[in-house]
């Protein structure tokens, strides 16, 4: 009888694997990877092989979602399977659903946890996490989908005096990141129509590079952030609501937030 | 010039270290812990020390909070030292008021990433991590102190048809730490008072041992859960708002829910 097992590669490089991740790796009868869900900046596939000394097979997202076939979940019900994921397995639908799948079949399934943008983002910032409200998403806007919800999102957890979370849309073919700016000037397009708007007075947070050796955190109002460059991907996006001091005080001194915000 | 650097140690033990995080402590030339900001229920601290190859100090929370003379940071403004931390380091407010702390004082910090029960939780039970409102914190209630703020977060997530993640409170001296069924209690006390409960016909979902080699999901409604034994520390609740189907097929397969939450 074989297994799944599903083991994080954290947020940045090779690295990030945890001790437990490459053990298993290194046990696996075969390795698979899939790299569609997520950006990884500093990731060198070749180190990687060597660092766990086995060949990796790269899977699409056709491979995972669409297989007729079911190939991985056929080797997993004979031999040691290792799916490699970026971040934080099982964070996205597509995991779950192919999870779910192996469990149907009687294959056992396992998490190797690894660092998520979940925790690292808020952290990296000095935001407390218990006052983020619900995340969301900005897609690419298409022709015919331009959608407001994560707008409303944002919108309705400013209200309250939460945190947003909001996670930038990279194209299924990896051609495009979308960055801090496009974000939010995605979301700036629905406020300015709001007899209330909710973005001209907040305090926005722009990450870059979480877990590389250099991340970079820059915090300011719209005008400040709206042509900041954030360099190369990945990206995401912070929208603040009500500041506690202290954490006022950590984006003046490890995000460069304008100064008076303290006097808030 | 020296510099401080927060290594989180992740969920469960030793090996879920990332591989970054053990060259960073190989390469310190002192090894700080603290462990009372959270409970890692695998950890040995020998092994621990064996892996790095280096001794490790640990602090008390009077060492980090109320050192006069700052030892930690008049350390890391000569040498470079590294600051052993359970889960995904600087979630605690301990942790990011030190490292402001040794900002003013011109250190160099950086942060190591590592898996943090913030993704783990919802990923280990298959729940969207989008899906979740404002998280909060259960106390030990005390004499005079057993307060219904955390219920109305719970509840407040319930009418809005969002998860709520509940941290459980550990005893600072790491004496006890809540159970799930003691969480549960909690919120039932303030939930039973209302004209319109949001307990009654809500799924919750009780978590344990998240990173070990056999982590325990359980779900199901109050009177499932309630005297269910979850066994060895640490756990944590989450208290479902309204579940997508593919939410509710990964709570029936992986965690025993009731099978007719798939009807609804």
């Amino acid at each position: 009888m074989g297994k799944l097992v599903f083991v994080g590669l954290g947020l940045w490089d090779e690295y990030d694997l945890t001790i437990r991740g490459l053990e298993e790796a290194r046990k696996a009868d075969k390795i698979y990877a899939e790299f569609y869900t997520s950006v990884m900046g500093g990731l060198n596939l070749k180190n990687l092989e060597e660092l766990i000394g086995k060949k990796i097979f790269i899977l699409s997202r056709k491979d995972i979602e669409e297989d007729p076939h079911e190939s991985i979940l056929l080797d997993a019900s004979e031999r040691n399977i290792v799916l490699l994921v970026a971040g934080d397995p099982l964070i996205s639908t597509t995991h779950v659903d192919l999870r779910l799948r192996a469990v149907e079949k009687g294959i056992d399934t396992r998490i190797i946890h690894a660092p998520s943008i979940l925790s690292a983002a808020p952290s990296v910032c000095g935001l407390a996490n218990y006052k983020f409200g619900r995340s969301v998403s900005i897609p690419f806007p298409e022709d015919n989908y331009f959608p407001e919800s994560p707008y409303l999102v944002v919108r309705k957890n400013r209200f309250r005096g939460l945190h947003t979370l909001v996670f930038l849309d990279i194209k299924a073919d990896m051609s495009r990141y979308m960055t801090v700016n496009e974000g939010l000037e995605f979301l700036i397009h629905f406020d300015r129509k709001k007899s209330r708007p909710v973005l001209k007075d907040a305090i926005l947070v722009g990450v870059a590079r979480v877990g590389s050796p250099e991340p970079l955190v820059y915090a300011g109002y719209v005008e400040d952030l709206i042509s900041f460059n954030f360099g190369p991907p990945p990206h995401i996006l912070i929208v603040t609501g009500k500041l506690h001091f202290k954490e006022a005080e950590a984006l003046v001194k490890l995000a460069g937030a304008p100064k008076k915000i303290l006097e808030r």
